[in-house]
Formats: C-alpha cells, sequence, structure tokens
C-alpha cells in the first residue's frame, strides 16, 4: 500500500507545516482543502481537492484516487452552520450523527470525523506521527527561561487548562502573579491573548515591563490524533503585544511551527518559549 | 451596641442598594467609600468617609465615631498598585500581610480584609443578613422560563463555573446548544458577556434570534460575606445585546440588584432569569 499522506486541512499554519515536513521527510502528500475553513493558497503548492465539510464521499474518492493510506486532520475547522452546507450523498447519510456528535463538544466532533476515515478504511495518524519535528521538545526554545515567579504561574496556569480541557472548553490561559488573567473558550487564543491587553494595567504586564505567562494544553479529552495545541511566530507576536513574560507549553505533547523562526522572534523580543512537564 | 451598618463600599450598584435596603429597614447606615473604586455620588445621601485602600486605621476611627457594630464588604474593588498606594499607620503595618494575601488570589485578600475589621471588633455581615430582599429566589423573576436546551446549558455553565471557581479564577460562564461561548477571568462579567457578540454567528444567538445562557455562581472558595455574585438591569441589557436567552443564578446563593426593575427589562427584551439549585 501507498506510503501516501493524506491531509485533512483545517485553517492556520499547522497543515501547511505538516505538508512541508512530510515532504521534506520524501513522502508523497496528498491534500483535502475543507472549503471555508483553508483560506490559505498553499494547497495549489501541492496534489489537492477542495472539498465542503458536507462532502466527505468527495473526500474519500479523492484520497482514494491518490492511493493515500494515512489520513491526518490538522488546522482549525469551524463548527459548520449546518443548515447551509453543501452535502454530497455520503454527507446525507452521516449529517444526523455529524449534528448529535456537534453537539457533544467540539471534540467529539473531531473523534466521529477520524471515525468516518477509519471506516473507510484508512489509518488515521497523528501529527506526532507524520511530522515528529514539530513536536515541543522540554526546555526554553530560545535564550530566555522562566523565573521562579514564572514558573509558579505556569503550574497555575496548566491547572486551569486540565480542569478547562476536561469539560472540554478550551486549551489555554494565562495568569499574572497568581491571578488568571484570561481563560480561552469558543473565541479562540489569538483573541484570548489580545483580551488580555485590555485589562486593567495593575493587574498585567507591558511590552517593555513583561508580566505573566501563557500556557497551552492539549485537554484530557482530547485525542492527540486530532487537536494538539499549538503555536507559532504569531503567537509570540501576540504574546508579546499584550504583556506577556512568556509561553509554556507542555513537552511531547503539543507542537510548534517553525521552531528556528519561533526561537528567533522570541529572543528578539524578549519572551521565553519553553516546554515543561507539568 | 448601636445596631448601625458599617458598608465598605466598592464599584458598582451593589453597595448603593445594600444602603437603601437597611435604611428602609430603619436602620442606619454609614459608608466608608473606597476612593478609586466607588466612583459613584451616591454616597453624599448617607453619612460617609472617603478612604484610600491603605488606610485601613482611618476606616476603623470613622466607623466607630459612627458606633458602628456590623461591618460588610460589597461591591466591586479592584487590586490595588500596592506602590501607588497612600497609606496610614495601620495601613503600612498590614501592607506587607495584604501583599501576600493578594499573591494568594482575589478571594484570600478578601477574606484577609474581613479578618482585619473582625480584629478591630467589627462583625462582618454578609449582604444577606443585612439586605436579605437581594438575594435570588428559587424560580423564574420575570415571565419567561427555560426550556429544556437552556436547562441543558444551564446545567453545563454551572459545571464550568463550578471547575473555574475552584480555581479562583471567575464566577460567570455562558454556553450555548453545548458549546462553551466564554467563561470569565480577569475581565469581569460585562466584557465576558460583550465578547460573545463578536464570535462567529454560527456559535451564537443574536437580539432577534436568542440562543445560549449566562451562569453566574458563587466560588467554592468564595466566602457568601464578600463576593455573591451580583446581576442588575445592565446585565440583562448586556446579554440580551449579546444574543443569549436568558440569565441562571444559584438560588440564596446570588444577588440581584431591584428584582422589579430586573424582571420588567427581562420581559421587555424578551430573556429568562431564573434562579436554581444546581
Amino acid at each position: 500500500m501507498s506510503n501516501t499522506l493524506g491531509i485533512i486541512a483545517g485553517g492556520g499554519d499547522l497543515p501547511r507545516a505538516v505538508a512541508e515536513s512530510a515532504r521534506e521527510a520524501g513522502r508523497g502528500v496528498f491534500v483535502v482543502a475543507l472549503r471555508g475553513c483553508m483560506t490559505e493558497e498553499w494547497a495549489s503548492g501541492f496534489a489537492h481537492e477542495w472539498v465542503s465539510l458536507g462532502e466527505p464521499g468527495r473526500a474519500f474518492k479523492a484520497l482514494k484516487g491518490a492511493s493515500v493510506g494515512d489520513v491526518l486532520l490538522a488546522g482549525r475547522v469551524d463548527r459548520p452552520k449546518f443548515s447551509e452546507l453543501r452535502l454530497d450523498a455520503k454527507g446525507v447519510m452521516v449529517l444526523p450523527k455529524v449534528v448529535a456528535a456537534a453537539r457533544k463538544g467540539d471534540d467529539a466532533l473531531l473523534r466521529f470525523m477520524v471515525g468516518l476515515f477509519e471506516q473507510e478504511g484508512f489509518r488515521a495518524v497523528s501529527v506526532a506521527d507524520a511530522a515528529p519535528g514539530l513536536i515541543c521538545g522540554e526546555g526554553a526554545l530560545g535564550r530566555l527561561t522562566p523565573n521562579d515567579d514564572h514558573r509558579a504561574d505556569i503550574a497555575q496556569a496548566f491547572g486551569v487548562v486540565r480542569a478547562l480541557g476536561a469539560l472540554d472548553v478550551g486549551q489555554a490561559a494565562a495568569v499574572c502573579e497568581g491571578l488568571t488573567l484570561a481563560v480561552e473558550a469558543a473565541e479562540g487564543t489569538d483573541a484570548m491573548i489580545a483580551r488580555i491587553g485590555t485589562l486593567r494595567p495593575n493587574l498585567r504586564g507591558t511590552p517593555d515591563a513583561k508580566r505573566g505567562v501563557l500556557v497551552k494544553a492539549l485537554k484530557p479529552t482530547q485525542d492527540a490524533k486530532t487537536d494538539m495545541p499549538v503555536i507559532g511566530v504569531s503567537t509570540v507576536r501576540n504574546a508579546c503585544a499584550a504583556g506577556l513574560a512568556g509561553i509554556a507549553l507542555e513537552a511531547g505533547k503539543s507542537l510548534i511551527v517553525d521552531k528556528r523562526a519561533v526561537a528567533a522572534e522570541a529572543d528578539k523580543l524578549g519572551l521565553f518559549v519553553v516546554g515543561v512537564v507539568p
């Protein structure tokens, strides 16, 4: 069986990073570009097919035509408005189950989607399998490291993210000197970071006098196959703009898009980026 | 001993509602207006003294001068920037402990402040003691009641608030059809509600087609003496503007400022406001 990697690609930088990493490793890549989620133009650099979220049959056909064995879901997938979804025959069949899964939360929806591909004979693989170079290791990525205050805030933020994650709320939290500044829900990490800059100045830092940490971690309810937390250069820039001193990720269970660039940006802006085992 | 009620008044509508409720009950009231927190002008309607957060000695003196026995902390108190705090002698003595308590979180800080007054021989009372009319009862306040979907979202939101509250994060969360839309941290409830309106339209309701619920509840770590959750007319207006279908509070453990006006506004805007026993 071919070892061509099929990437079901949503929004953000992760799908492209996975595709390029797999290609650099000499592997064939076929991209199923999710219409409405993946707005980027990068798909043109790879064999690909545009598919709506309601067209699983079309996705299966394209993947089989490209003799894909392993399939990977990567990138941001917004909850569709099911009433407006363009549906193929297979989509009509599974839509009721999709809606039911969606009501149980984003994780249930993702697990259901993975299951669909497995039922079609594909092997669902994780980003860790397909692009191990993106996994966050233990220790500091750049030159700076967290001090004792930062470590205390990191531990507290991990506690918040775990408690929230168990309820399928969000992946990220920010803590500054014992005070939880912000917690991620449906707004996403970037919006959560941005609002820290709007809090009362005595609660937070500034780009010139940085205080507090951002933590992103996998929800206990999540499957590493589908939704590992990911950061990139833009996350470092946003954290700096919000006055945060650094970013902590769970080593081995989170992803960094373009580690070299992230380390360089962190050093340039004066933040730490660290992988920890909480 | 006199039964004059001393109200240490922070921001928001609660302190005034407590003061008026106590006065209507025929009780003497003395207001310690916290400078920088209580910007409202209503204090002039009561015997009062303006005091900075760093002047506990001044507050004690004023309260004793007014022969106050029972003391109550009410309203929003922002974390001060301790370096800029105006201090009296007593303030200098206690500041190190205040800073230490503040690092343990807002609840620890409030408990410490209550303790300070008790050490001075005052009796710390709760809003429930001093103004029982403000307590949220069980059942719907206005005409509308939650449907089964709303009840499911209410239960989920209570779960989120409890999990967060145990970590001293926030008091409020919003859930829409199984998806947690927003969770309160340092930004406060109003800012949390406002951001719901900025989420992707397919995730939330609108003022014309309302979806989802707001829940506010006491943190397990909190003392009902100091920080019961509060809503008022503005909360109902904000929830409507964010497209939420209603508001649920924990019966007996939350407060409503001006129940008649809140019920009228909820009926006018088409939201439910309900006290539940979760």
